[in-house]
C-alpha cells in the first residue's frame, strides 16, 4: 500500500493498485468455492463486509453512520458551510450466488474517490457522502430496499413480505440488530444530497462488444410486472377426451407469443420469464397456468399502450392479467450527464449514452435528488454469477471518471 | 362379522357387510389425517396391510406366498386336478397421498370372492388365486412393477431407477427384506393362470355421469411418453433487445397447441402436462424449455402417425422430441368380455364397454394370460386423492359381478 500524503492543491488521483486490492479484499467476505460471492443483505458476510468498509472510511476521516435499514452513510466535510453533500456509492449486498463486481465496484470506487480527496486535502466545496446501500438485490421481497426507504417509499408493512429464504424481510433486519418499526426514519428530505453519482458494471454486453469503456447512463427503464393466469380444469390425460378438455396450458401458450408480438409492435421489451403448470404431471391435463410477464421501456406512453394490449389479449384468450408492480422510467439529470460527457472528453475516454435496462439505487434516488450513473464493461454481459468480471483497467477508468465527475459537480453546484 | 358356514351346493354369495368392513379395515393402514391413505409400496404401512391380508386369506384356507418382489399370491384349491388357477385381484399399494379405493377395492373384492367360494364349499373346478400386486403405482421408478416382474419384463437393472423419494427402488425392496437380485424369479410361465380378472374403480367420471354401474373394460390404451426440449439463450430481460433474443419459451409455446391439433387430427388424446422454464425468473429471457408430452390411444397405427407428426412438428419449430417410453395398447380377451356381459345381463346390471385410459396390472398380465377388467363408478372421477370415493352399493355390485364372472370362467375353461 502506497503511503498517503496530503499534498494541498494537488489534483486528487485514484490509487489504482489500492482500488484493485480493495476489490479483492471485499470479495473475500462471502467468497464461494466457485469464485463468486454470497453476501445476501443482513447475512453475517454482508455485515462483516460493512464493518470492514466502515473501518476504511473512518480511517480516512469520514464520519460514518448506518441508517435504520443498515445503509452506510459516511461523510467527509467540505470547505463551504451549508452545502448538501455530493453522494457517491452503490451497494455491497449480492444475490445468493453473485459475483464480485455488481454493486461492489461502485462502493470500492467511491471509497477510492474519498481516499483521493482526503489525501489531496480539503479540495471540495461540498461534503462528500459515501453511501453503501443495503439490500439492493431483490432478496428481501423486492429490489432496492434501502434506497426506497431513503426516499420514504418503504413502510414497515413491506418488510412483512417473504425474503429469498421464505422468512419475512423484517426478521432479517431483526437478526442484524435493526428495528423494522423504525424504517420510516430512514427517509431523507428532498435536497439532502446535492447529487447522487453511481458507478456500476453494465450487466449487458454492449460496451464490451463495441470496445467502449464508459457509458453515460441516461436513466433507468420503466418496468411493469404482471402475473397472468389461465384457469381450466385439471383432468386425467387418459380418460378425458380432447373435446371435453379445458386445458389451461393450451389456452396460455398463444399468450406467450402475443407478449412477444405486443413488445415488437410497441417498440419495447416484453418477456415471459416464468410459467408454472398446475398440477404439473405428465398424465394430468393442466388445470391452471401462471406466468410472470414483464415489460420494460424508457417511455411511459409505450408502457401504457403495451399494458392495455396485454390485458386485452389475455382476456381475449381466457386469461387474467394482474399488475404486480410498476416502476416509472427514471431519467437521470441532464446536467449531470453533460458534465460526465465533458469529463470523458477531457480525459480522452470514448463513451456513449445508453439507458439501463436493469434497476439501480440511483434510479430510486431520482425521487429526492438529481442522480446519474456511469457504466463500465461487463465481460460477456454475465452478471449475478461467479463468472462476473470487469477488467481491472476498466474498473480504474471508471473510478477516475467518477472522481473527475465529483469534482466537476462540486464546481458547478 | 357374520359366521361363515360351508353349505355345500349353495350358490356362493358376497358378504356385503364384510366387504365394506374389510375396505374400512384396509384403509386404516397408512390412514392420513385428511381421510386418505399413504401406503406406498414397501413402506411399513404397505407391509402391515399385506400381513393383515395374509391372515384373512390363511384363515379362509388359502395357501399364501409372496413372490420375489413382494406380491401376495394365495391359492384356494379347485376340484379338478391339473388346472391352472383363475387369478383375481389388484393392488394395495397407493400413491404417496392416495385414496381408499384405487387397487384396494379390487383386492378386498377378491378376498370377498375367496370367502364366498370357501364358505360355499369346493365348488370351483379351477384353483382360485387371489393376487395383491406390489408397486402398481408409479412410485418405484415406473408403474406396475410387480406385474412386469411376473411377466419377466423387469430385470435387476430397472430397480436401480430412483423411486418417488429419490432412493433407488432396489433400496426399498431391501428395506422390506427382499433381494433385488432375485427379481427374475418372479416371472411366471405363459398359462400359469387360466385367466386374470381385476375389479377397479373407473378413475374417470363417465359411469357416474351416466348412471351406469358396471364397465366391461375392453383393454388398456397404449401410452407413449416424450420429452420435448427447446433450447435458446438465456439473457437479461432488460438489456436484450427483442431482435437479439433466442427465447426458448416463445419457440416452445406454439408446440403446445400443435400437440392438441395433432391429437384431434389423429383421433387420440395428446397432453402437455408439464412445462419447465429455465432458468425461470421474471427478468430473464428463457434459455431452455422442457415439457412432457403424452399420447394415448387404443390404436397402435394412430400412435405411430401421431408420433411421426409430433417429432416433425417439434423439429420444424426448433425443438427436439425424445421418446421416453411406449406401452402398446393391451386389448383384453374377447371371450372374457363376453362372459362378463352375460353375467351382467343375467343379474340385470346395466353395463357398457369402455377402454381404460389408465394403466393397470391386468394390462401387463395380457403378456402371459387372458385377462380382463371391470370398472365401477368413481365419484366425480376423483382418484389419487383423499376424496376418492365409490358408493358401497357400487362396491358390492362390482364384487358380485366379479364372483359371478369367476364362476362363469370356471365353467367355460
Amino acid at each position: 500500500m502506497a503511503a498517503e500524503r496530503r499534498v494541498s492543491g494537488t489534483r486528487p488521483r485514484i490509487d489504482a493498485a489500492r482500488l484493485v486490492a480493495d476489490l479483492e479484499t471485499l470479495a473475500r467476505f462471502g467468497a464461494t468455492e466457485r469464485g463468486g460471492v454470497a453476501r445476501v443483505a443482513y447475512s453475517p458476510a454482508d455485515l462483516e463486509a460493512r464493518d470492514w468498509l466502515d473501518a476504511q472510511l473512518t480511517g480516512l476521516g469520514l464520519e460514518v453512520r448506518r441508517d435504520p435499514v443498515g445503509t452506510t452513510i459516511a461523510v467527509l466535510a467540505g470547505t463551504e458551510p451549508g452545502l448538501a453533500p455530493i453522494a457517491v456509492g452503490s451497494h455491497t449486498d449480492t444475490v445468493p450466488e453473485g459475483g464480485r463486481y455488481d454493486g461492489a465496484l461502485g462502493v470500492v470506487a467511491a471509497l477510492a474517490c474519498a481516499r483521493a480527496i482526503a489525501a489531496g486535502g480539503p479540495s471540495l466545496r461540498h461534503p462528500l457522502a459515501v453511501v453503501d446501500f443495503e439490500a439492493e438485490e431483490a432478496t428481501m421481497g423486492g429490489a432496492t430496499l434501502a434506497s426506497r426507504a431513503m426516499t420514504g417509499a418503504l413502510d414497515e408493512a413491506a418488510l412483512a413480505r417473504p425474503a429469498y429464504d421464505g422468512a419475512p424481510a423484517a426478521e432479517h433486519l431483526r437478526r442484524a440488530g435493526l428495528d423494522p418499526a423504525k424504517v420510516a426514519a430512514a427517509a431523507l428530505r428532498r435536497g439532502a444530497f446535492a447529487a447522487f453519482l453511481e458507478l456500476h458494471i453494465e450487466q449487458g454486453a454492449t460496451l464490451e462488444a463495441d470496445g467502449v469503456p464508459i457509458a453515460v447512463v441516461q436513466g433507468i427503464v420503466g418496468i411493469r410486472r404482471f402475473e397472468v393466469a389461465f384457469t381450466g380444469s385439471a383432468a386425467h390425460a387418459g380418460t378425458t377426451p380432447m373435446q371435453d378438455r379445458d386445458d389451461a396450458l393450451v389456452a396460455a401458450a398463444p399468450f406467450v407469443v402475443a407478449v412477444r408480438d405486443i413488445a415488437i409492435e410497441q417498440g419495447l421489451v416484453g418477456t415471459v420469464g416464468t410459467l408454472r403448470v398446475h398440477p404439473g404431471a405428465p398424465s394430468v391435463v393442466p388445470g391452471r397456468v401462471v406466468m410472470d410477464v414483464e415489460l420494460r421501456s424508457t417511455d411511459e406512453t409505450r408502457l401504457d399502450a403495451a399494458e392495455e394490449q396485454l390485458a386485452r389479449r389475455a382476456a381475449g384468450m381466457g386469461g387474467e392479467a394482474v399488475r404486480l408492480s410498476a416502476k416509472a422510467p427514471a431519467p437521470f439529470a441532464p446536467p449531470l450527464l453533460a458534465m460526465l460527457e465533458d469529463v470523458c472528453r477531457a480525459s480522452g475516454l470514448e463513451h456513449r449514452r445508453m439507458w439501463s435496462g436493469a434497476g439501480h439505487d440511483a434510479g430510486v434516488l431520482t425521487a429526492i435528488t438529481d442522480a446519474a450513473m456511469l457504466f463500465v464493461p461487463s465481460r460477456a454481459g454475465i452478471s449475478h454469477n461467479a463468472a462476473e468480471f470487469t477488467e481491472p483497467r476498466d474498473c480504474v477508468r471508471g473510478a477516475r471518471a467518477l472522481l473527475d465527475w465529483i469534482v466537476a459537480v462540486d464546481g458547478a453546484r
